[in-house]
């Protein structure tokens, strides 16, 4: 019995160690995920961002135990890249623990960075795939931050979650003009503080100018705006402001409504089919970007290379000059 | 006279128009990229980052402004990876040209994502390159945000500052933690707000977790954290905690003290040599990934792609199996 017929099997030992060599990209676990991959499909996978400060950890947990409620096995994916050397999400786990712990529906992953910009998002991929083939029905995905790494994250869900909360500065407010744009809910936790009105204000305001006038899409790794037509609009999502109080549970069934809603019309818009291609895309594009800086490494000497980097801070070559020498040379 | 020739010889309009050039990877602006290297190398490239509300840009406007009271030529490149569609940092523009219009000396150029990870590092470091040869002493290289991109922005610099504000929150400090360990300043911004003790008090804790018991360095794109000798700590940096009030120009003239203290320590200890060569090697790094994949893409058509992607999104083939395949395919 291999470790992916074993994880297929609902044992949660195998499926802990799977992950693992997953994460670690060994031979193993990358010929398991080759094995899983035909049972992948079938997870609603949730991306949850947004800035520090609002609460996010939280209201993961709480859409887990809601989740939980309605009989759903439920993986969290906790990816936290701003911690490139120590592995930053420690913290969260322990709350979690708390929360979740004892529950064999609930599984928790979290990953740190692996200190390259691809590999993490790759690693993550991978990581879902497992928890997808493995029949968990609702997947996830956490990232701490707000930045394009975060967004790249985010992008592998079916469903984005954008968190928002009353009184975090101006600054914060303009930092999310970008991140708004890929929300399909955006929920405003801690909504028992102060300023939730102006709040949700701002972002129905920035909605308005980010929807409906242009639909944006990414095609091989470059976004594109183009204006939505009259019929395109009507068959549009418009996102949905939900508030919560996830300390105290407040709002998330009406949350998970709207998850499931936005699931729902997914799946009759045929836009499930397309964020799916555009996921699986993605994931095809890192994977090549990887394999081919593997090949090209692996057909260099550290000699090689070191001497080219001495001809770039000598000045002898630009760094563009340099690269264009060892791909026309290397290989032949 | 090539457009790198009227840079060299200090005309900014050429400079502009170069810039945009090299921003948007015309072969003009390529060319002119490999004639400038040569003259490169004497800037000192100074990076900020830190989390959204620390007071950022008002700080980075303070020391463009302080560096000038020094008569040295200072560019500012803002660098938003946060707003991956509508480019995010003409606020913050608006905001600098009231302080620093008119002033010849000084330089701004904001840069939004391109949207895929790998083409804002490279342009950005494109167009410090620019201002380095065109004889800007000083480049302030500022990010938003605080996450992995924004990390390998930041490591273009050869000093890295990291701006911190009293009162940001439990989460936010938490995830200083990986972000701290790049520092080579610590500013406590907005230093006159309740709670900067203890602001103050968190990061020296952190500080003596993260130093000096280990050093870490970058080799192709590998973090690795090594155990430190007795030796190699005592010509060890020890990052500095610098408080500022930044509205008010408060603790300016001390962290600029700091800012040149590390540039001579960095050329003293040798050190300046080693972040030179790291960055000029990310660059190269970089370089080769982005090459590598325009090459593959070059070679294939898009009935092919879109077929492969056809495959894997029918689960006929796993992206890994679709990736070797093309690979080993593709070029014979």
């Amino acid at each position: 019995m291999t470790l992916a017929d074993a994880v297929l099997a609902g044992d949660r030992l195998s499926l802990a160690r799977l992950l693992t060599r997953v994460e670690n990209e060994t031979p193993e676990g990358l010929a398991a995920l080759d094995e899983l991959f035909p049972h992948t499909g079938r997870a609603h996978l949730i991306g949850i961002t947004g800035a520090p400060g609002t609460g996010k950890s939280s209201l993961v947990n709480q859409i887990a135990i809601h989740f939980r409620k309605l009989d759903k096995k439920v993986a969290i994916v906790a990816v936290d890249p701003s911690s490139p050397f120590t592995g930053g999400a420690v913290l969260g786990d322990r709350v979690r623990m708390r929360d979740l712990s004892g529950d064999k529906g609930v599984f928790i992953r979290s990953m740190a960075s692996r200190g390259s910009l691809g590999g993490l998002a790759t690693a993550t991929a991978g990581v879902v795939q497992v928890f997808d083939a493995a029949g968990f029905e609702i997947v996830l995905i956490e990232t701490v931050g707000a930045g394009q790494s975060e967004v790249d994250i985010a992008r592998l869900a079916h469903t984005t979650l954008v968190v928002e909360a009353p009184g975090l500065g101006d600054e914060i407010q303009a930092i999310k003009a970008g991140i708004l744009e890929i929300a399909d809910i955006l929920v405003i936790n801690k909504a028992d503080r102060p300023g939730v009105e102006s709040t949700e204000r701002a972002l129905k305001t920035m909605l308005e100018l980010a929807h409906p006038v242009q639909k944006i899409f990414q095609h091989h790794g470059t976004y594109m705006a183009v204006q939505a037509s009259a019929e395109e609009m009507a068959g549009m999502w418009m996102p949905i402001i939900q508030r919560t109080v996830a300390t105290e549970g407040k709002g998330l069934p009406e949350l998970l409504g709207s998850i499931q809603s936005h699931g729902e019309y997914l799946r009759q818009s045929g836009n499930w089919q397309k964020r799916e291609r555009a996921r699986l895309e993605a994931e095809f594009d890192a994977l090549v970007q990887n394999e081919l800086v593997a090949r090209f490494r692996a057909g260099l000497t550290e000699k090689r290379l070191d001497e080219t980097v001495d001809s770039i801070q000598k000045r002898q070559l630009s760094p563009r000059e340099a690269v264009n020498l060892l791909l026309n040379g290397v290989g032949k």
